[in-house]
This record gives C-alpha cells, structure tokens and sequence, in this order.
C-alpha cells in the first residue's frame, strides 16, 4: 500500500494514528539533532520529523541523502507539533517517521518548484511536467475541471444533451485556414480537422435534438498571435425553436451559475448594447465596462476654429481621464507616444487639463479659448482636476485608437480590477464586412447567422446594412463567446452564399449536406460558442490562457516539450501517395 | 414565442390551457368532419385536432396541406380525448386547435421516420439528419449523454480532474498507424493524432496530478474492420501511487455505478481470472461468461487409439453443449461448415451425442467404442441428452476456434441475453508477443506497461515468458476496456524499449520526453482506457456501436453525409509544401 491519507489530509485529531503517506520532497532542513522534510503531493503538505538519538540513525542517514523531488513512501506517527504552522491546513501536525522508502530519486529541476519560479518561458514549457508541479497551475488546472464539470450539469439540468460531433471532417475555405489530414483510405483525398462543429450541430436541430452542446476542442492554423492556440476548447451550443432573447437568457443563466458555482460571486443581470452604441461610446464591439470613460463625440463644437487637424477630421472624439489634470508633461508625452505606436497608429493626442483651481490648460490653447474649453468640459461632464483626451481622424481608426487609450488609462487608474467582473451583451451586429482587398463581403459571424426579418429587404439593395440576429457574449471587454440564430431556409441560405461570392456549385459542393438537410423539415435554432480556456482564465482573473492549458504549443505551433511537430518516416509519406516539396532557401 | 410547453408534457392536470407548441409532422389522419395531426419533437407525441363545423375552415385546409416532416407551430387548447391512448404519456389529451403556422415545409424522406426504417444503410448514412430523428438512435445518443454524465460526476467524486491534453501530437511509429497533420508553420513536419493520449497521462502523473480522466477522442488509421471507426472515444483514465488492486477497485467502482444509475441493474462483483486460465477454459482472453460450457482437454485420454487426426495433434478440446443430442445431421453439417469457414479455419469438427436413452453416436464410432465415449462424458461432466464437439490441432490456433464454436452454440442455445450483465477482470497477460513475420516481440498492451516484479528475472533469459501487471475489463465477452500499471523507472524503460527491438536513438527520439520525465521524480502509476462507444453499445444490449455514434463512418472511412474525405484546393496543398503523388492504376 502506497498511502492511507494524502499529504493534504491529517489534522489534529489524527494524532496518535499510524499512517502512511506517499509524495515528493519539497525541501528538508537539517538543524543537526532535528531533520524535518515537507512532503507534498496534490493534495497538500505534511511535514516529516526525524530526531537524532530518538530516530534509528539509518532513517537520518536515509533522509540526509534525500533531494528536492525526491518521491518517498514513508510510515510513521501523528504527532502535535510544538510550532505550529497556521498557514497550511496539517500545519498543527507532524509525522515521525519509522520507515523511508525511496520510489524513485530526482535530478535536479532546472527551475524551483515554487508558486513564483526562475524558469523562463521555454525551460519552463519544455519541462512542463514540472512546471506543472508548481500551485498556480494545479489551481488552474482543478479550476479548469470544475468549471467543465459544472458547466456540463448545468446544461444537463436545462435539457441539453451532450452530442459528440466528428473531428475528421470536410476542408471548406470559408473562414480560418483548415488543419487537413491526409486519408490513407482514399488516396489524394484530405479530411479537415473542424474550426468549430457548427454544420453539425445545426444538423442536429433538424435531426430534431432540440438542445444540444459539446465541450469540444477545435482547430485553426493561423499564425498565431501571442495567446492564441492552434488548438483551442470551446463550450458549443445549439437550441431549437428559439429567437435571440431565448439563447441569451439561457446562457446568461449558465454564466451566472458558473460564476457563482465556482468563484462565490453574483455577476448581476448582464448589460445589453447593441454594436452601434459600443462602437460610438467605446470604440469596440467588447467594451470592458468596469470603468465609464463613455465617448464624447465634438465635432460640431470644434469645427471650423482654424484648428486644421479637426477640420480635416471625420470624427473628433475623447475621454474624459477623471482625477488627472495633473498629469506630467512626461506623461501626457508618453500617453501620446502610446496612441503613436505602429499598432495604434494615432498622429496625435490633443490634451485638456480642466485644472483644480477652474482654469483650463490645453494642447490647443492657440485654436480655443478658456470659455469655448468650459464647453467643451460641459459636453465631457469634466470637473476641475479632470483631464480630457481627443483624437481626430476617419471614423473607424480613430474610435479604434481612443478605445485603446481608454484601457490604457484604466490600467493606469486601477479601473480594472480582475476579481470585479461586468459582463455583457453585445447584439444587432452587422450581418457583413466589405473586404477592401478583395472587393467581397465576409460574413461577419459566419455564412449561416440570419440576417434580422427587418433588414431583409435591404438584403439586395444595401447588403452592408443588414444586421444580425448574432450575439457577443463580452465579460471585462473580453469576447468570452458570439452566437447567433441561423438561417433555417434552403433560400435564404444559398442567397447569403451568393452575396459571399459563392457559386452554386460551391455552395452545393461545400456546403450541400447542410442545404439538402434544410429541405427536410429544419426548424427556426439558434446557439452560441464560448472560449473554454479563455472562459477558465478570465474567472481566474487571469489575461493569459496558456497556464490554463496542460500542454500549450509555443508560438510557432510547437510543442517543445515532446518535440513536435517532425518529420515522418518515408513510408508513411508513401502510403500517403504524398511527396514533400521543401520550399527553396 | 414558439412553444409554451414540449410534446411530451401535457397530461390530464393541464385540461384547459391555453398552449403553443413546435414540432414536426409525424402523421395525419383525415376523417373527413374530424382530422388529427401527431406533433412530434424530442420529447415526445402530442395529438393535434381540428373538427368540421367546429374549428375554422381555413385551419382546416392549411392541415390538409401538411406533409410528413413538415415543421409547424400550433396554438390551441389542451382537452380530454374522448378515446385515450395508454401508450404515451400524453395520450389522455389532445389539442383542439385555434392556429398553424407553418415553419417549414419538408420533401418527402426517402426512408420511413418510424423504429424500424425501411431505409437501407448508405441511404440511412447519408440522410444521417432523417435517421436520427427516429427513437431508438434518440435513445442511444440519449444514453450516451448521460452515462458520460455520470461518467464524469462519478470520476470527480473519486478526486479524479479531468484534464485536456492535445490532439496535434507526435507520431511514433509503434502500436497502429497514425492519422498525420501537415504543419503550414513548419514546412516538411507532421503532427499526428493521437491514438490514445497514453504518455500524456503519464506525464500528469509525473507532474503529480494523482487522478487524472478524460473522455476524449482517439484516432487510428487502420483498414476498418466490420464496426471498427477511424475516430473512436475512450474513458482514459490515470492514478498515481496506486497497485493493480486499487486500480481494479476503482473501475469495477464505476462499473457499478453506472449500470446501476442508468440501467438499474446490480453487476455484482467481477470476476476475475488470469490470461492463462481464460485461455485454457475458454480459448479467448475476453470470455463470456453469461454461459458456462468451458473447454475441456483430451489428451490423455484420446491419444494413440489409431485416429490419426487426435494422434497428430497438440491439443484435443471440446465443449458440451447441454441438451443438443437431438441435433440433426443437418444441424450437425452446418456447424462443422462454421468451424470449417475461411475465417475460423478448423479442419473438421468431432462429435459425441450422448442420447436419452444413455447410448452414444459420434463421428468417431470407428475408433471408440462405448466404454471409451462414457469416459469422455464423465470427464466433460455430460448427461444423457448432452453433445460433446470437439476440435484437434495446435494449442493457439484450436482454442480460438473452438472459442468460435462455443459463442455459437451459446448463440443458438439463447445464452447471451444482452439484457444480462457478466463483467469479469482478465489478469496477468503476458507482456510480449513474438511476431513470427518480422521476428521480433511486440508488446502485448504497449511499451509502457510495467512487467510484474516476480517475472523481472525473466526478462533477460526468457522475455516471452514475463507477465505483465496488466488487466482487461471484459463483460459479456466484449472487452470494454484495458489497463495497467506502468513503468516509472528510466532504466527499465529502457531496457523494454530495446526489448522491442528500439535503438536507443529511437528509443530517445520518439519517448525521449517520457524518459527524461522519469528523471525528475516520476510516481509509481497506472490506469485504464475504457472503449466509450462499445461500452454505450453494451449497456443499451447492442453488439454494434455505429448507431450509438451521431456520425459515424463507413468501412471505407468516409462520411457520405458531408462527402468526406475530399480533394482540397491546389493552394492549400502549396501552403503545405505538399505534392500528391496518386498510385498507378
């Protein structure tokens, strides 16, 4: 027997008992007559004794010998300590020990085993199954599964059934780039790993499944931006019979139940905005609204004052930064070299200091006097010691810009605290984006959101007006996930693939099944996909999704830890009926 | 508002409602002065009614147009049926109805929509959407949601956290054939999916998660046998610090709870029997053991009596089957044309019928006379009206066949009642299998599987020899599922790889990462990989698993809903420095 408790277990009233504990050695200290080594395992710490004279000394030399990660099955007594440790649940006990058994011996880890650790990124991804060791990820990690498990009973208990959808599928170019796998069975032929299960589960509604959902792993291969996966989980989701506000308040429900369920906080009723008023007030269609700092929009008061930046300007909007009128001239430079950097983009920032005393001073003073500068106050709802922020440009970049330099000045004033959450529904988004480049419409969500019953007759006429029947689920201006009801309609749906660009016979090809099962009885469904990691990290009050993840691949794909991807034998390639053209130097 | 209530709530107690309901058209029937629509959706059956001179004409007409499969929302009041219906849950009420709406109008299905189709299979897979509507694949995804339900909750009650690990993986070229992934990012490079996550659980355990599950897709290249899918899904399932024993409590643990939560059936303890003895009783390592009839040896008492057939022989085995003396010859022929079947492979079948009347008539009347055969049927423990079938030939290969014998005599005899439950542990299997084709040894389970303590020695002077601490779970001669415990020790690691013939620098190329893990504390562990899909098929009492997958594949691996696998644009096979080479014709 390896253990008849854990290392998180013994308590006081243990003491007295023979027991048997089984872990790995977090530190000894030898003080010479006393020797005491802190066991762990998931489950906790116990620390182990040893006395000189009282202990037999082939046990002390056994421990002596004893290192950092060592794993050791060890019997022994309960006993009072006589310090006790209030800081860890079996601190009030100590086990003395009568038999160590080494289970096997460790090198030495190349980075401590601590909550705050001296690995960096790579050493502690290539060793990850230490890293793994280390508290924070084994928080993450128990964090992870209860929220899955959680998540899965709530949806159960509305009548949801969880449905297994196919990861061997069919390569379709709508969208992200497909992960494809070659069939040894069909030569020449590729299946695709899924972006998302959504055909299947919309098959499901007209296979008459009525509530469906899938904690599922999908797959995108695109470069990847710092904290994106290639592979990556998702909380999928399918209802029939519903319009919008149905899905909405059933996963606003479930929102509410994990939250409480897991963290022990009630995140209210979630706002509603529609992506028009995120736009104009936030510059974002995920407005982080821990913190106001709403847009105000100036044009008509600042035009045509001789200020030529302005009078150039399709939209000149601000913030108003509460409580920094006295910012620095270093300051308010570095927030301007802030909205100037290449991934922002901004030419400028025009400051206003609404002083203490009432007085104004600004960036502008040569094109605005102190009385036009209290209207402007007015309008931003300032008082004195506030500072108003503006930028000026083309409607779409420069509401971009002033967003980012809103979240910036709420990080800068603590407005974004990541145990206070303020979620949100973003809603009426628009059906499609013109594509400069390629001169076509994308769909915004994806080719099967229905476009609202009111908008269709704009459908021919001024396709980039019609909005959605989609919605984005936004939690501290995080996407945690978007949905929208589907067309149901064979009709509809091959007219939405020709404003895509879609040749019937694309369509048909690509996307046939789905079309031919819509001419069978589909009924009117609807649904949502949330991001599972980024879900899991976001209640953890975390930014990052990597330490929410056992295996992470780096950002070029890799895993580092087992070496992957690499090359394949020749033989598999042949059976494959495949060659590879390795691209020229 | 589409539904108020589903189809499969409405009772007495709500007489007088006014409701609204969804669904599709199960059938009509026209009476002429009244007419009944059956409104079908997940949850079950309501009746619609309209009446001549009662309700309006224009309803009327609109429900005369309703086809099968049409999807329609009512409003209407709910009344007591003057002839109920005691089959369905709302057969005491129906609908007198005020309005349709017609949802969506569905084509004529190519098969019925009924329990028993008269669709043929390629045209069930096809129109997976349309089969999947009918009640027993319903029932069968239904049970699989919640024995994965149950499946989970029970797991997190034991302390097990189910954690994701990746599907892009490595490929290693031991065990079955790897599905690879071209990597766009690293050109020339694959991943593969993975055949189990086996290494991954190990490295949990190594990173001192303790009890580790997943339920979780694994994926297999292989040519596809009969009800054999390239995707398939796994109950996986790691613990650390654990023996054989606590491994084999812990799932005939889960065994139990879950026939007893969504069947209400009480298993019993397992059984349990080593390899050696399941071999040797029942000429299988997965037998049923709903029914007795083990095997009984012969060879002392058949030998050297002139039948040459005996004589050359290695082994001599047969079974008795209880109350078959009446077998005419033409039952008789044809189960020696069963065992004489290309894919079974005997030479012939001996038999011994022990009549009523206690005389005895067999195949073999030239050679024993009827002294000889009484000694036969006290050692086969025959009765008068009994028949001994015996098999002659070399040990491996007779058992199997007589192992094929005995399940169609239990077959025949209705002794395999799937209704009825047997669950058995298999124990002690060897560790390796010599291939005689490529002259080596493979391993028995995989590489990882630690050989028991006691057989160490062997592994050096007689590798076939050594058992494993291995162990199947086998129920109704079906195995569910396999384990063991592993090994944790680098060296030994090691030295099993070079058993099955790895150099060392494939052995560190392909499990380098494992290895070098064992460097840093790795636990003693072991688990277990339960077949999902078989097991769902078991407890519903099928021997199929295809209808207990939503989507499933046929023989030759493809989807023929979504028409998958398919060829993939010349682009992206250029993003992939890839190049098809089709075979020669």
């Amino acid at each position: 027997m390896f253990r008849t408790h854990t290392c998180g277990e013994l308590r006081l009233s243990d003491v007295g008992k023979e027991i048997i504990l089984s872990g790995w050695v977090q530190r000894t200290r030898d003080k010479g007559s006393l020797l005491w080594i802190d066991l762990r395992d998931r489950y906790g710490i116990t620390q182990l004794m040893l006395e000189e004279g009282v202990s037999q000394q082939h046990l002390l030399e056994k421990a002596r010998q004893l290192g950092r990660e060592y794993v050791i099955r060890v019997k022994g007594r309960v006993t009072e300590r006589s310090s006790k440790n209030p800081n860890i649940p079996t601190g009030e006990i100590e086990i003395m020990l009568d038999e160590i058994e080494l289970l096997n011996a460790s090198k030495l880890p190349p980075f401590t085993i601590e909550d705050k650790t001296d690995g960096g990124d790579e050493l502690r991804m290539k060793y990850r199954y230490l890293d793994l060791r280390r508290n924070p990820l084994k928080q993450n990690l128990a964090l992870r599964h209860k929220l899955a498990l959680e998540t899965r009973n709530y949806l159960d208990s509305k009548g949801f059934y969880e449905i297994e959808t196919p990861y061997l599928i069919k390569s379709t170019p709508e969208g992200a780039r497909d992960f494809v796998v070659p069939s040894r069975m069909n030569p020449g032929e590729f299946y695709a790993l899924p972006q998302s299960p959504q055909t299947f589960k919309q098959i499901l509604m007209v296979a008459g499944y009525d509530r469906y959902f899938q904690i599922v792993r999908c797959f995108r291969d695109e470069d990847l931006r710092a904290d994106r996966q290639p592979e990556f989980t998702q909380i999928d989701c399918e209802m029939a019979f519903v319009t919008q506000e149905d899905v909405i308040n059933t996963f606003e429900g479930m929102a509410h139940f994990l939250f409480e369920k897991v963290k022990g906080v009630d995140v209210g009723r979630f706002e509603r905005m529609d992506y028009a008023t995120a736009m104009k007030l936030y510059g974002s269609d995920k407005p982080d609204i821990r913190f106001g700092m709403q847009f105000v929009e100036m044009k008509d008061l600042v035009k045509n004052k001789g200020f030529g930046l302005f009078d150039e300007a399709e939209i000149i909007v601000g913030i108003n930064a509460a409580g920094c009128s006295e910012y620095t001239r270093k300051q308010l430079d570095a927030l301007t070299e802030f909205v100037k950097k290449p991934q922002i983009g901004a030419k400028g920032l025009v400051y206003v200091k609404y002083n203490a005393d009432g007085t104004f001073k600004s960036s502008v003073d040569k094109y605005f006097n102190e009385a036009e500068l209290k209207v402007w106050a007015n309008r931003f709802d300032a008082r004195p010691g506030d500072l108003m922020l503006l930028l000026s440009g083309n409607t779409e970049n420069t509401r971009k810009q002033l967003s980012e330099l809103r979240l910036e000045i709420g990080n800068q004033l603590g407005l974004r605290d990541p145990q206070m959450f303020k979620p949100l529904w973003v809603t009426d988004f628009p059906l499609l984006e013109w594509d400069e480049t390629s001169q076509r419409f994308y769909a915004m969500h994806h080719p099967f959101t229905s476009p609202k019953p009111e908008d269709f007759h704009l459908l021919e006429s001024d396709p980039g007006k019609v909005r959605a029947n989609a919605y984005d689920m936004v939690i501290n201006g995080v996407e945690v996930g978007g949905g929208s009801i589907r067309i149901h309609d064979r009709d509809l749906q091959k007219k939405m693939f020709s404003l895509l660009g879609f040749t019937d016979e694309e369509a048909q090809n690509q996307f046939g099944f789905l079309m031919n099962a819509f001419e069978f009885g589909a009924p009117p469904h609807g649904g949502i996909a949330l991001g599972f990691d980024r879900l899991t990290a976001l209640i953890a009050g975390y930014d990052s999704i990597r330490d929410f993840i056992a295996f992470p691949k780096n950002n070029s794909g890799r895993d580092v830890m087992i070496d992957s991807p690499s090359i394949i034998a020749q033989q598999q390639l042949d059976e494959l009926f495949l060659k590879v053209n390795m691209p020229q130097k």
